[in-house]
């Protein structure tokens, strides 16, 4: 038994995938075992981490990728979690029916075992992110994984943009907020363009910390991916995976290279951060009703 | 009649405020006269702008300072408004019933009119700004307010902490969010936790403009107001007044000094902004129903 501590170092692993999955494989092996010798206990993975970003165009071959939960990935994922006395929160192309697939996010225990998952509940869709076409949207709700480092408030990409995902996350008792993530530029876009856009990415994500005074975790892909049916010029992966404290500050940041990232997040700054700021007291849920409509028109 | 266009020149003014409330309204009305100077139809004043921030200490006869609306102030503003051809949003202290007061951002028309009102939602109370004694919680819900150049998603103050906030007057068709505010910083505070501070509040808005692809202004005091009880070490103003485009960029900013601000804001990046980010079209209203729980336990 170690003491128990408030404070602990949280990892995570940005890094470029190739069309090999053993290859993508090995190297974020190779990896998560890097980012626990850095003395991580909880460690991210971005999204879909074990291959290209297929969802560039449709493709019903791209379903083969899919695999059950638990299944080959989340048993291996798993081994390494109980070798390494790591929490490992790791993204999956879940296949759970017959064409019923889903953006799963698991959580490996630090004695192996699956703490829980994460269907993704927003999908997007948009050139080159055909994401609606593989993925049916999650039906497990906003839920936190228990696990032995705390409560885990796992959101997946498109979520990100959602402060909704990130208060329900919170008001279920989450204690650290996690997203990966696999976000992009778009090479025909003006550089003023890719600068808002990356620019809004980062401040929406600080600003679900500060809303909700919960230290956050950011793992987002890197390296250029070809768009194989050449109708878009491909995705830049924007990387700036980050690490922020419950009040938006930002404790460890990539740029756009491959990049372990480690940072010490002590638990203890949310119950201070929400004493200063007590959002949580003055909230008006008898005036938020309009909130569960599509427009309030 | 003017051409129709879909971009405007809004302004907003950043001032210190002294004890003399003749001399605030004086001052006041001679920004106003150089914001509309400066080309700008839509003009935001901070919060509270006709008196020092009297919230500092819980004192009977603060209430004094509340007037009806209409009242003299709206009245004068709205004479303002009219000569200027000019959209004005203001903050009163508003004197419903005896012993019934709100804090309440009031929005002349370019006629003079009086278009609406928004009453505080979110009160907050913590040392030095004890607004829960002074200030029933609003009852007429988020609603935007219909003028002449669109409708505004006015909000105050601790508000702009809330997400909730600013997505239901998204939601209800706002097409500009407006914040009069005064917040500062504690001198008794390091200088980390200050900068940690101002860097959430700018983050944490910038986020309600991303989230709603909305243009965003926020007026803040600026100065330093001792406070009466001598009970704090009193409150330095941060100013740091902004307006951001639809996507979280920031348009114009101030520093801590008294300034006036402008910028141009073109009501058809909304539209463009959101079909690029569709986040309206994804919302999991199925599954928000907790948002409308104190907590989720």
């Amino acid at each position: 038994m170690t003491t128990p501590s408030h404070a602990i170092t949280v990892g995570l692993i940005q890094k470029a995938c190739t069309g090999d999955r053993a290859q993508n494989q090995a190297s974020l092996d190779a990896a998560i075992r890097k980012t626990a010798a850095q003395g991580a206990r909880l460690i991210l993975l971005q999204e879909l981490h074990d291959s290209l970003y297929f969802c560039q165009t449709e493709d019903t071959e791209g379903f083969d990728l899919a695999e059950s939960i638990p299944g080959p990935s989340s048993e291996r994922l798993g081994r390494l979690a109980a070798e390494l006395k790591v929490v490992i929160v790791a993204s999956l192309f879940e296949r759970r029916a017959p064409g019923l697939y889903h953006n799963t996010a698991v959580v490996l225990d630090s004695d192996g075992s699956l703490a829980g998952r994460y269907r993704k509940m927003h999908i997007p869709d948009d050139p080159g992110y055909y994401e609606k076409f593989y993925f049916t949207p999650g039906d497990l709700g906003f839920r936190p994984v228990q696990t032995s480092i705390g409560k885990l408030g796992v959101l997946v990409c498109w979520d990100q943009w959602y402060p909704e995902a990130a208060r329900l996350m919170a008001l279920a008792g989450a204690e650290i907020l996690l997203y990966p993530t696999a976000i992009g530029w778009n090479p025909a876009d003006e550089a003023a363009e890719q600068q808002r856009q990356l620019d809004a990415w980062i401040t929406i994500q600080r600003a679900h910390a500060v809303a909700n005074g919960l230290p956050l975790i950011s793992a987002n892909r890197v390296g250029f991916e070809d768009d194989p049916s050449h109708q878009t010029q491909g995705a830049r992966f924007w990387g700036h995976s980050m690490i922020c404290g419950p009040q938006g500050e930002i404790l460890a940041q990539a740029g756009t290279e491959e990049t372990i990232l480690t940072a010490r997040i002590d638990r203890q700054r949310t119950e201070e951060v929400r004493r200063i700021w007590p959002f949580f007291r003055d909230r008006r849920i008898d005036a938020y009703g309009a909130l569960l409509k599509r427009y309030d028109d």
